[in-house]
């Protein structure tokens, strides 16, 4: 496509927030400096472009925000957005600020909403993929994903210390929504007994014997590790069934819970944001539009929104297998 | 009291574990050592005294065991041990081995196990006070509790970085059983909106007047800090009672659990195991039997183990005041 | 003193930073509002003071920074400020504000700044103590202090993973200027098999025999910790004496560095900062000036600041004492 | 080739430690003991294969290393193992276990022992890339780079926090020998002024020009990040070059050193090392010889040895570029 003009820029995070999202906006800001276009901030997602709640950035407004967790724009799950008259508000405001373009920094939810943007008023959009879940296509990993399974696995070896000192099976439940991303990572990097992920379903009895076995065998902790969205429950849930069949084991709970959206992003994070960040106004100034920014194999790759977002993207087979082996 | 000749110490950790009990055993054997004492360790708290599960410790033991949390002795708590024929048991034992004195940590449950064990055998003992609760008179701290309230308000940042994001106000759940220590310290030093303590009563109209006002005043983010002996309930029951009364907030629960149980013990966790655990080998060779070894103002002090026990050690006025003052 | 009438504080941070800083101006701010005095932040400590950079501060100013390292209001030395033209022209541009009372948070140098300003100007002045040395009476701990030796062990647990698995001998060096204080508390936090601190003398061949004696004892690992300010000099040059005597060791050298002055406050100093900065602002309404705000026992002092300054703190004999009989 | 009978294993971790070498041979262990092999740790890398220190090892050796720094074999440089006579020693002492086959775990040195061990003698030998400089061929990234990275930009945002708040200039070096990964990585991490890799030459008057432009631009701190191996020296030969050119510059340097080959392996290394280690044990069961394992684009490649070594792995030109884009 001809690229179009683009003279001003406007950054919003949308969605659940995920550490990096401050890189990415810091580098998409300075990307557009280095470019001479005008950036603004969208305040709180989509809302804000429905309020009206945009500002045009500077230099200082990203200064020292690249090693913090969260979003300094401020995140909103908006359902005006999510009506056709919504949207025209949130057009309208855009214009008046003369906001030719749009770097949307979000899940599947929020790159949607850019990709219905673009459909519908022609406004050039790109996605970059923010959130810890891991769950889109079209690029390797997800700006917060790495940050995540770092909080996770030293969440859960603090859990193992106090697992071991009691002989204590412990079911910790992490992150992911209706991915297993987190959970494997997180298994495998604690050597976790077992890992109960929603792409799998493991039989309550598989499990049982599963611990029964290395209990046995003295292993020196038992750690499940339940993703939140799993099949048969959370932790709380799978662990209430264990423990009727394992009624003399000394059972706890531990939900990690939201402390894993937050965080100073990992070096892989920030670099992972810095890239895409430059990408996505590189990608709008050579005319890629309605599609997101992605690293696969440590390359730029731009994929249409509706493919990175519908497309299948499930945890390796052989992941799955390499925890099976190194828990046996 | 005259000393006793003491050639063979027992020690073992017992109760909840705390992060530096394993620096405190490390100090405890090397002090043995430095004094020509054989040391042995007693497994599995109690439990391992009465199933005779002791060992000779060696250099070897307690290498590299001080920057880990937990215990590698292991920790229970033991049913049998509760009865005198269960202290019998485990009196013969200890006498099998030759073990002339004791050195037990934990928290009251631990201690008080030590004190009867020297009325009825008596068998020296002193005891370390080992429990992330600080619920201990005798020392201005336990070991364990500094650690504890560094590992919450890191975790408590995380959640603020989304709390922010997103305006949300977060209920989160510290440990500290009917103690508010770990309350208190986490609540002022993340900044905290409000804490609520086992020793305080704050009626739910005066938490949500609180929230009410601070979000007039735009206060960036807004942490609930619950202590779990709280006496309304923990975050969860907390929780749903404010958002009957503020029921447009974007509410959230986190209990931190067992991670604030384990973790590297920090610097002035490890300080203060080093010097107690030297104390209790020089106490014991001193003749202090059934007494806690304490810190207080940097000393060490022996206090009666009743005493260190029963005494009402309560969060200070003072820091309930500060913290008033810093969330207005 | 009969208290004077106070309405406007300007608050400074002077000399090296150190982390708690931060959570110490917020609340001098914090509890200046809550006295309903109009608060002021002098930039850039004296310097500042003598360029006029001096602002109003409000709420926004002081959220979030609690749990950052380093101080928003900069650090600076002024050699302009030691001069008497220079205080003159400092106390014009505060009485140009209006401000009527002074809060300096720093060490030494910084302390003795506001003790002469009072002297000259009688400008209700306190301090409170800002530094990672521990180098002041009238407190306990200072501010940063806690988190220097946390993230110097923190480090040092990196190094002696590489130490152990190389059998090699790391001299590691640590901050604290002509205090001990850090290495005390880094030396016996990881298991060091010797401290070297400007306080005492240890001939280099006791130290070399040491090494030799731990050698033959298969030691797993041996960490140095020297203090920057030692008498026989730093790291490197004990390491190249140690050298000669053991030419067959594998000897490296770690200088820790500024990485120790910053970074998220722990639990410990942000507390300390917290009841500090409220009893500054109590503490000038009370009349109490030219004085230190410092925390003792757990109680807040006020100590005159020529007698925090002058006063000898030195490292603990007992601390001493125990790292010898733990490191054999 | 067709596949020998393997039935007993050696497997060893030699040259320059990196985190996640522990993670390694746990998975290289466990997947032995999953296929019923016998498996042998050789302590102290090929020196240890030369003194015969050797020994078999049990699922006990393996708990509780996946998570700690350094490696639990030890590791050595030897210079007997690079004569014809040390290796045939070497040879002999695994034929008098009846060990089969090795897996060997370091960088470029240690891999090329077992190249030519193979070759000699016709041993099964598989490498697992072990290193934190990145500078392997064959694997998008080496076991240890990831967390050594991390290490680097923990320790650099806490230098950030003071180089902020007394506006100096911090020289960072990082790791890397010849190789500039480490320092890109922390470069673009760290939101460096500029990032000085041995790939690339940068004349000093360019670095300064920026540094004088960043100052006019009041970038709130300057640091510059210098790879150990870089062509004009270090941090402190290029720290002393520039201040001769802004002599008023308050010019600070910091060499992260060895703090940055410890510590807990990260998510990411703990998953690679995982992974690698079950890839070693089936490679060598499907008569892969002589071959490293790596991971490209998350799956398991085995390349030959020599290529491994000797091919050219550069920094990403557009990393370079990005961080250029960054920091203007």
């Amino acid at each position: 496509m001809e690229p179009k003009t683009i003279k001003k820029i406007g950054v919003l995070t949308s969605g659940g927030d995920s550490p990096g999202m401050n890189a990415a906006i810091r580098a998409v800001v300075r990307a557009g400096f280095y470019y001479d276009i005008e950036m603004y901030g969208v305040y709180r997602g989509y809302e804000g472009m429905i309020s009206n709640d945009i500002k045009k950035l500077e230099s200082k407004h990203i200064t020292h925000v690249l090693e913090r967790g969260g979003t300094f724009l401020k995140s909103a799950r908006s359902a005006e957005f999510r009506t056709p008259e919504g949207r025209q508000i949130a057009y309208n405001n855009l214009k008046s600020h003369g906001i030719d373009a749009l770097v949307v920094i979000g899940g599947d939810g929020s790159l949607t909403g850019a990709h219905l943007f673009y459909k519908e008023f022609g406004i050039p959009a790109i996605g970059l993929p923010g959130t810890i879940d891991n769950d889109l296509s079209g690029t390797d990993s997800t700006i917060g994903f790495d940050t995540a399974c770092n909080t996770a696995i030293e969440a859960i070896d603090k859990i193992r210390d106090t697992a071991t000192s009691h002989d204590r099976l412990f079911f910790v439940e992490v992150m992911g929504r209706d991915a297993g991303f987190i959970a494997i990572n997180a298994g495998i990097g604690s050597a976790a007994a077992a890992i109960l992920i929603p792409e799998k379903k493991m039989p309550i009895e598989h499990l049982v014997d599963k611990l029964r076995i290395r209990t046995k065998a003295k292993k020196a902790s038992n750690i499940v590790i339940v993703a939140e969205g799993g099949k048969s429950g959370g932790a709380t849930e799978i662990a209430a069934l264990v423990s009727k069949h394992l009624p003399y084991y000394d059972i706890k709970v531990t939900i990690l819970g939201h402390l894993q959206r937050g965080g100073s992003p990992s070096s892989y994070d920030r670099l992972l944001a810095s890239k895409l960040g430059v990408a996505a106004i590189e990608g709008l100034l050579q005319g890629k539009y309605d599609v997101m920014a992605g690293l696969i194999n440590n390359k730029v790759v731009y994929t249409p929104i509706k493919k990175a977002i519908v497309d299948d993207k499930s945890v390796d087979e052989d992941d799955f297998r390499v925890a099976k082996i190194l828990s046996t």
